[in-house]
């Protein structure tokens, strides 16, 4: 054979290999650039963007989860798409229109399926991870038979997964494990479920009630016991504020002995003891709070806030429940994630189309990048964690 | 230039692509074939082998920490041995003899160190994650002076590390965040620490006691507050059997509101509630146990055991704590490893030559595959995991 045929394929070769370093996946993550619709990839071990991924549609308010190799990505879209993004060759993988308005979705404890949460038309659809072919799509009729807005998708072990339906009024545990035969419980949960934490053993979930003073909690050890009422009553007596951003509940904390919510409406951190589900105390804050994230050795948590005091973040010192530090690190600071052992807090500052990276132990910023009006921030890591 | 000689240097590139498939890391892990010095990898999306890793010298009662990408694991072998591999390209990046008689070791929090705890000379020496090189050597001397073999090495957060030391009867807290200046803080532990555990906040150190019918605790929120005895007696009025194999306290699980530990010399699980530190519960098994396991879910406690009872699996249901399962998976049941999330539990089976991976869940097998002597397994989603 002509060596200089013989070459041809292996020049092709030399332009795939100089494209995809061979590397761990276990320090990636990705960062939602909402305006632009796409996604910043991002390594921890040095502290870096590696590149982006474009072409993902509307990412406000999108969220993600991980394969569990940790390769690849699937973003939930605000324009209901579901893509699927691969971290290594940082390319779009696939991507389907999955409905009108999706607002989140989860992963099955095996991997095998994505689930994605629909305000429009409402329901749940399941998609094979591999492919993103559609396996299940499960309309969400409350008891008045219409449509609901589908709201606090997790995963709930096995081919299992469950939501609230915010119009319904009710929580759903859908069992896909035989796409033509699912079997659905449900459960009565209140007025106007908005979003809802799965604790981190997948145990307890728990949905925020938009029309009620109180919360939902359901012990998926024992699902017969149904939904019970928990701190009922909690924003009683205060002064009601006008609410300009729902807390994420998701973005509720366990650490220690307690869980921290962030109130509706209110100023202040609720303090519940584990396994007590009463407040135990009341943290007063610099403003709303949007989110309360755990540092992972459950020291701290961090708090962000809803306009017009995202400029703030404060940080909780478990130890004694009050606030340790109040910083600012400029104006709209939307997310926070935590490396999976803590040693690096990374958080966005969407006003300033910003991303900075901190050691949280000595409150120090280690650096920072321009991001694009970034939002969520997902390391790879969730994909070995139950309840995110 | 002639296209033949044009062609040598890409044929290079072909053979180095043809062995290295881009791919995540999350799903791979290891499995120490310890008769012949050697780890298999393995990958839990597909259950299966991906190959092996020779040369590692003597691996009886081997354990492995992961770099925080989840691409290279830390081996510290019985010969001293501390061996760095790389799971994409299944080679030993760099291989160091530290020590005589190496037991375990820690990577400190930010991945930068790794740590090895040695009975031979005792102490402990730490080395940087990246190329082996040797940062600091901490001879441990106990009060008497002597030098003392060194158990239960643990990260300790930031720079830290935590361990103890059998001979010396102390737990120490070495922070060497300036190797030309660490600082070591001791703790009176007790008679012959053996092993200790690590809670997976951090919090909590507990050492067991060979010498003492009893545990130490120490809280490392509040170190000022020293070390105290728990479960003291808990032996007492009971036969004392031969102890065949020590228990691993790096096996204690907690699970639910309950931490499970395998009493020394007897055939049952001692069951503790959470921040209580007493004895709730005793559960009778069948015979001495080695490892318990939960499940990530914390809804079930996988027990296995010392000679000659070592053909037997024993499932505690924690909701009851009562054995749910009787299992004889063959002779020589030496360890068990969860997927992170739970959907899989591999287990070696080493005096057949096999290892097994079961849905938990179903108690069904799912495939097994022959692996020559395996002992420990240890998946690479640990690189994220505070505490092992």
């Amino acid at each position: 054979m002509n060596p200089r045929f013989f070459g041809l394929p292996l020049m092709g070769l030399f332009i795939f290999c100089s494209c995809t370093t061979l590397r761990g996946t276990g320090d990636l993550g990705l960062i939602i650039e909402r305006a632009d619709g796409r996604v910043a990839i991002l390594e921890t071990s040095r502290p870096q963007l590696l590149g982006s991924i474009p072409g993902l549609g509307d990412l406000s308010h999108a969220s993600a989860v991980y394969s569990r190799d940790g390769r690849f990505a699937f973003i939930f879209g605000r324009d209901g798409g579901l893509t699927k993004v691969d971290l290594l060759t940082r390319k779009i993988v696939k991507r389907v229109l999955q409905a009108g308005n999706s607002i989140g979705g989860a992963i099955s404890r095996d991997g095998s399926m994505v689930a994605v949460s629909n305000y429009e038309p409402g329901g749940i659809k399941v998609f094979a991870s591999d492919d993103l072919t559609q396996i299940a799509d499960i309309a969400a009729k409350g008891p008045t038979g219409t449509p609901s807005k589908v709201v606090g998708l997790m995963d709930a072990g096995g081919q299992r997964f469950i939501f609230s339906l915010f119009d319904g009024g009710e929580t759903w545990i859908a069992d896909v494990a035989n796409p033509q035969d699912i079997k659905i419980q449900k459960f009565k949960a209140g007025l106007q479920p908005y979003d809802a934490l799965l604790t981190s053993d997948g145990r307890y979930y728990i949905t925020g009630l938009f029309g009620e003073d109180g919360l939902a909690l359901l012990d998926l050890w024992y699902p017969e016991k149904g939904m019970n009422k928990i701190l009922s009553g909690y924003g009683q007596g205060k002064e009601k504020l006008p609410v300009y951003k729902m807390p994420h509940l998701q973005g509720w904390a366990a650490a220690g002995e307690y869980f921290f919510l962030p109130a509706i409406g209110a100023k202040e951190l609720l303090v519940m003891k584990r396994d007590q589900w009463t407040i135990h105390q009341r943290i007063p804050l610099v403003g709303q709070p949007i989110m309360a994230m755990a540092s992972p050795d459950g020291q701290q948590v961090w708090v962000n806030f809803a306009f017009p005091d995202n400029q703030n973040l404060q940080v909780i010192d478990v130890k004694n429940l009050q606030v340790a530090k109040n910083l600012q690190p400029g104006k709209g600071v939307l997310h926070m994630e935590f490396t999976p052992r803590g040693d690096q807090l990374w958080l966005s500052v969407r006003d300033e189309d910003r991303v900075e990276v901190w050691d949280p132990q000595q409150f120090k910023k280690l650096t920072e990048m321009k991001v694009l009006k970034p939002s969520g921030i997902f390391m790879s890591a969730r994909a070995h964690r139950i309840g995110l």
